[in-house]
């Protein structure tokens, strides 16, 4: 059996332009200890938008040959993405689909309907190492199991995180996303208190309507007081932000500071003993980050966080303790809610491309090959 | 005995004047584990100045009644210093004397030259617990020992740091002040390789002089292909940045990420897997911190440091080995060399306080309150 898959690809050659398309390739044989699944779903995540389009100026979307689309990067980004330069990148993080073809060791997957991740999903088939998936449970569907392990995972290594560093309340920024709903509810069961940071009534409602009590919105004119009082109630010294770019991370920080001088009874130059974390898991915004260090003293960090780093440094037993609990809880907390489903090069339509860019409050898009 | 004892002290009121003063306090009776220290060593470090002068506006400076000068803090920067308003603060982190008076339980100390870490040193005399001073090595002055704690401590805690965090070389900003000198004698004794990242031919001068090997002036035009050559070089991936403000941070943290993509095969969106660590010890720059994600990836980390969190940290054991060290090397690898000895009152005299405000290379500050 040989069959032709389409692949969907990303490529940054050095004059800056980016070129989409679907490129045709041959897909060989499972392995002995390999799997081929159709995919059947796969989610547009933030993640996966990053390695897509990269640092590239959507407004300098054209269509080409093929059904392929061209964008330009920003000359002064160009150094950022020098590591990719003239690569054709697969792209699609994680995906479910059905297991159609399966070595001679692998044959007990055979017809199973699977989640997985290690790039290169957004395609018909994928071939992968049988232990590199994982069978959904009775009565989940392939959109159930297609984001499985970005966001879930994520939202749990947040939790996870925030007890191992000793913070008992956590602030989360565009907390009205997939993952932000994960955590809001991860956090009730848990009973951890969580400060959601979102820019408009929408969102707040969104979080509400799942039980959020503390939302608060970067648009309002008294943000700073709220998210003060917020933070001042829950005991907040930890944040997780998605954004990245300005300076919301660093009106957090100052916001923590401010609610732990209010508890200190004595003066210090370097600020208050209270150590706050900020972690940036995300570029929602890719303008640099602003840090105004004479608001919240020198007890502070700022850092990255990705999911896999974490994993590694957590250890084998923590991650299968988490990824166990995202099975039990696939179709409940960790659902999550999709509202357009698109072909492969349906996905490559200007409009659709643009749609899914936007990352609109409440928008998700999934990626069903068998479209087309 | 009771002595009246001239103490210097710095003051925010309400509307953002700060106020510098001599107060005269009457000093009773050291305690039965006390002793009274004459001062006669304190240094003037950056340290210092953050709480003198505070964020004030040095522009501002005016003199009023009793030898007392006053200055504007920005209204911006208020709230940054709400903790110490209204406040009559002491100045002065450490400082060396003789004891001219000891309590019961520490009559072996009277006579003694000792030195001192604790605040309120700019002063004629500090009544302090015994077992708070030491006494110096024979042969050493008061003003061998005035500035034996704050940057000796923190130019080992900086070696230490990166040892317990797994960098084997260092990059250190502001590279060519007293702090800096003893860094790299530490790092050429111990066979760290440090870069060093200076503003003047005369602060690299300096440094070569006492045999640095990395030197990178951040005016020079080619500043960031000089700094990733000498990352590269070393394979330094944790940095101290006394300065704090702008983006020459950031431009470490990239250089760093530069060096370890090049080593590096595989493109990931995420950057390069090696973790890189900035800390920010100092506010010689007020401004906001400036951070070009997009530059370093996601393996990275920002963050205050402190000497007092970091030796509690790292533990008695690990604090008295610094400590014992510093006795040990203190004329040679601590020494600190002083252009100016002033007195107290003269030390708030406006001329001399612009000098030793501006910082400028190679000038030194000593205040030695027997001058007047």
């Amino acid at each position: 059996m040989t069959l032709t898959n389409r692949e969907m690809r990303s490529r940054i050659d050095q004059d800056g332009t980016l070129t989409l398309s679907l490129e045709s390739v041959a897909l060989g044989e499972p392995g002995d200890d390999e799997v081929i699944v159709r995919i059947e779903a796969a989610p547009i995540n933030p993640s996966d938008l990053g390695l897509l389009l990269g640092p590239a100026d959507i407004t300098t979307l054209e269509t080409a040959d093929g059904g392929s689309l061209r964008f330009q990067v920003p000359e002064s980004r160009l150094p950022g993405v020098s590591g990719r330069i003239g690569q054709s990148l697969p792209i699609g993080n994680e995906g479910a689909g059905t297991v159609i073809a399966a070595g001679r060791n692998a044959k007990a997957l055979q017809g199973k309907l699977v989640g997985m991740i290690g790039g290169g999903m957004y395609a018909d088939y994928r071939r992968i190492a049988a232990r590199d998936v994982v069978v959904l449970p009775e009565g989940a569907s392939a959109a159930d199991g297609a984001a499985m392990f970005v966001n879930p995972l994520t939202a749990l290594g947040f939790v996870e995180t925030a007890h191992r560093e000793g913070h008992k309340a956590i602030v989360h920024t565009a907390a009205a996303s997939n993952l932000g709903q994960m955590l809001q509810k991860i956090c009730l069961a848990d009973g951890i208190a969580l400060v959601n940071v979102v820019r408009s009534p929408e969102q707040a409602q969104i979080l509400r309507d799942i039980g959020a009590q503390h939302v608060v919105n970067s648009r309002d004119e008294d943000f700073t007081a709220q998210l003060t009082a917020a933070i001042r109630e829950t005991g907040a010294t930890i944040a997780f932000d998605a954004i990245g770019g300005g300076a919301l991370g660093s009106d957090i920080l100052s916001a923590m500071e401010r609610a732990a001088v209010d508890n200190s009874s004595s003066y210090s130059r370097y600020g208050s003993d209270t150590f706050k974390q900020l972690y940036i898991y995300g570029a929602l915004d890719l303008a640099p980050t602003t840090l105004n260090r004479m608001t919240f003293g020198f007890q502070w960090s700022a850092g990255g966080w990705l999911l896999f780093p974490f994993l590694q440094k957590a250890g084998a037993d923590v991650a299968a303790r988490l990824r166990a609990r995202v099975l039990a809880e696939l179709t409940t907390t960790f659902a999550s809610r999709y509202t357009q489903v698109v072909g492969l090069a349906q996905a490559l339509q200007p409009d659709v491309l643009r749609g899914y860019e936007r990352k609109a409050t409440g928008e998700k898009f999934l990626i069903d090959p068998r479209l087309g």
